[in-house]
């Protein structure tokens, strides 16, 4: 008779189907356990293969299957205003002047985020937060872009990590300064993009308020070359990049941001094959937005099959914002990637976890189900990981788990 | 002094901002109240204009809006089996014949829900039914049409029945046994309408089982003289007609459906002129199901313009089924209505309220806030009733009231 070594943990839970997205596919493990020591996973994987146990609390699944934390890797989740009514004018009818002139537009969104307070901007996107918190999310990016002063930019990139504080989620900061140009540099977008780089980037790093810089590089954004100058700005700051590429255009702002290891390249609707190629070789997430494309109506869908061919992780999100995504489902992201851009379940599934993780800087962290990650988990009362990408408007969240708790 | 007559009644909502529904408009009320008594609206309208309520209990709702509780006017919402796999598979480029190799299509619904028990029909429905409730649906129709026999169509239609002693809901039944030809029936679908018109049709009316009888007019489903022998049936039978029509073609349903009264002709993509005239003439509602179009990745839409312009009043549902719309979110659907057919903002949510009610039959009983209907509410943490249509996967429901309770 062997002794019976029991390995310490805090928390097992029995009796589960894994979707561990660790591969091959999703890693599936149809009698599964896992186990949390110190709110990191000590162990996912088969029963029969994992140690004895001695947790302080086992929690029994009933079958039910476990995922990795689910992670939003692009939205714009705080601003301030709203802009619904915009939204109902442009249905009736009413003319780009119009809406501009009832006070719409992004302008409005900046107008309205400049005037509001750092606690106003975290109790107005707290609902939003929570909305995809009861979906299963453990992790979202929050970009900032509304406040275009290095005032108001600070103030929304607090506010994001203040939701960190206020809910037990994981938030990552990104830097979109280079979203559009403000009021007041109009006919200067030179000039704006010089306090991007001297001003904002360089103050923002320094006091720890940005994880990842980003940019809008597009006709109605900035140009490539702008867009350079932000990146090299961010390059000496010591903080990676990501890029809005290829939404409404050809600017070959992917393989830009290739060039600068950029963690994501995110919309891509007009990606060229040099694109793909790019992203490619510096191992960048394509990162892929089907709310803004089903909400704006584009009818040019995402090179899939190019990045599927290429070996490019993609990543899917909501990009959750007031203008053109006023989206605060994931499980619905997945769901338009299959639907509208032909993505497979298992595209969908890593798209927001496992590859997600990776457009986030966070693959060593978070993503999958592995020893030594977080535990970070979503636990589903489905019969089958495909039922999360196919239905529609449904939300079969049992658990979510964050840190082990 | 004047002597202050105070109206008894058993509750009354304050300080609420009022979407009633009952025109001009979305017939809005800034400083509204709602009372209750003996589970009908004793009065909905200004404060200023209403009488003085010596009510049980008085709820201050803070500003926020009352809509009337929603209505799903079309869905399928009690079936077995899951469809999950089938979607995975096609995403996966599986061809028609390996999915149906593999169990796939309508036919493996039939068959799971030929082998389901009333219970198990009822468990496997509620959860859906409970998505469709968080969202302040207080009405729901459920069609039969995946049994296929009188014993299973009857068991599905029981299960409808249950649904409504299960949760605080009302559900109307509508007979779907038109919906799809049996196996056993292959080659014969002339000899099954027979079984429909001369044994299902009569059986059901007896037992009271069927609230309305519909038909799937189409080249994959009946032809329109088949149609028009069940509508016969059921004329005879003392119900109310609806009709799937002019889905993946023109087959003048809708006009057929017309001639008969028919409370609605349901998706009507392939709608022609003739038949938003004989709609508007016989006061048939058009109920539109962009879900089912969004998942099957139609291309053309209603004619949106056309009935807008002969009055003919627009519902909106979920359609909600495992094969074509796996959908539990009216909100949903109007974001749809308004995302992919251009519907404004008033003509979505009086599709979910005043218009789904038309297509019920109920627009006596519920679908406004009027005195006399039932006490059926919604009530929402919005700043306006436009955000109920533009967000995508968002849920502000503050409050469901269903008969006052
Ligand atoms: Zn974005
Ligand atoms: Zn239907």
């Amino acid at each position: 008779m062997e002794a019976a070594i029991l390995v310490k943990c805090d928390r097992v839970w029995m009796n589960a189907r894994l979707a561990t997205m660790a591969g091959p596919g999703l890693g599936v493990v149809e009698d599964g356990i896992v186990a949390v020591h110190g709110g990191n996973i000590a162990y996912a994987g088969p029963r029969r293969q994992a140690p004895d146990f001695a947790a302080v609390e086992t929690v029994d699944c009933a079958g039910r299957w476990i995922t990795p934390g689910l992670i939003d890797c692009h939205t714009h989740l705080v601003y301030a205003g709203n802009r619904a009514q915009e939204f109902e004018l442009r249905l009736a009818g009413a003319s780009y002047e119009e809406i501009a002139r009832a006070g719409g537009g992004i302008v409005s969104t900046v107008a309205a985020t400049r005037a509001a307070s750092e606690a106003e901007l975290v109790a107005s996107a707290l609902p939003r937060l929570d909305a995809l918190i009861a979906e299963g999310v453990t992790t979202i990016e929050i970009k900032s872009g509304y406040g275009l002063s290095l005032d108001a930019e600070r103030r929304m990139l607090r506010a994001a990590r203040r939701l960190a504080d206020e809910r037990a989620v994981g938030v990552t900061t990104t830097f979109l300064g280079a979203h559009a140009l403000p009021p007041e540099f109009a006919g200067n977008a030179d000039g704006y993009i010089d306090t991007v780089v001297h001003e904002m980037i360089p103050a923002l790093a320094a006091e720890g308020l940005a994880d990842a810089v980003d940019a809008f590089c597009e006709s109605i954004g900035f140009t490539p070359a702008q867009t350079r100058r932000v990146f090299e700005a961010a390059r000496r700051a010591g903080l990676p990049v990501k890029l809005h590429a290829e939404q409404l255009s050809n600017r070959h702002g992917a393989a830009l941001a290739a060039g600068f290891g950029a963690l994501s390249a995110d919309h891509l609707e007009w990606l060229d094959d040099a694109g793909v190629a790019a992203m490619a070789g510096s191992g960048t997430v394509a990162t892929l937005l089907p709310g803004a494309f089903y909400f704006t109506r584009e009818s040019r869908v995402p090179p899939i099959e190019a990045l599927r061919g290429a070996g490019v992780p993609m990543a899917l999100a909501t990009d959750s914002n007031p203008g053109t995504s006023p989206m605060t489902s994931l499980l619905l992201a997945m769901n338009m990637g299959a639907t509208l851009f032909r993505m497979t379940v298992e595209e969908c599934l890593l798209g927001i976890t496992r590859h997600s993780a990776l457009a986030l800087g966070l693959g060593h962290r978070i993503g999958t189900l592995e020893a030594g990650k977080a535990c970070d988990l979503a636990i589903w009362d489905i019969e089958t990981p495909a039922e999360l990408v196919y239905r529609i408007g449904f939300n079969p969240l049992h658990a979510r788990i964050r840190r082990g708790q």
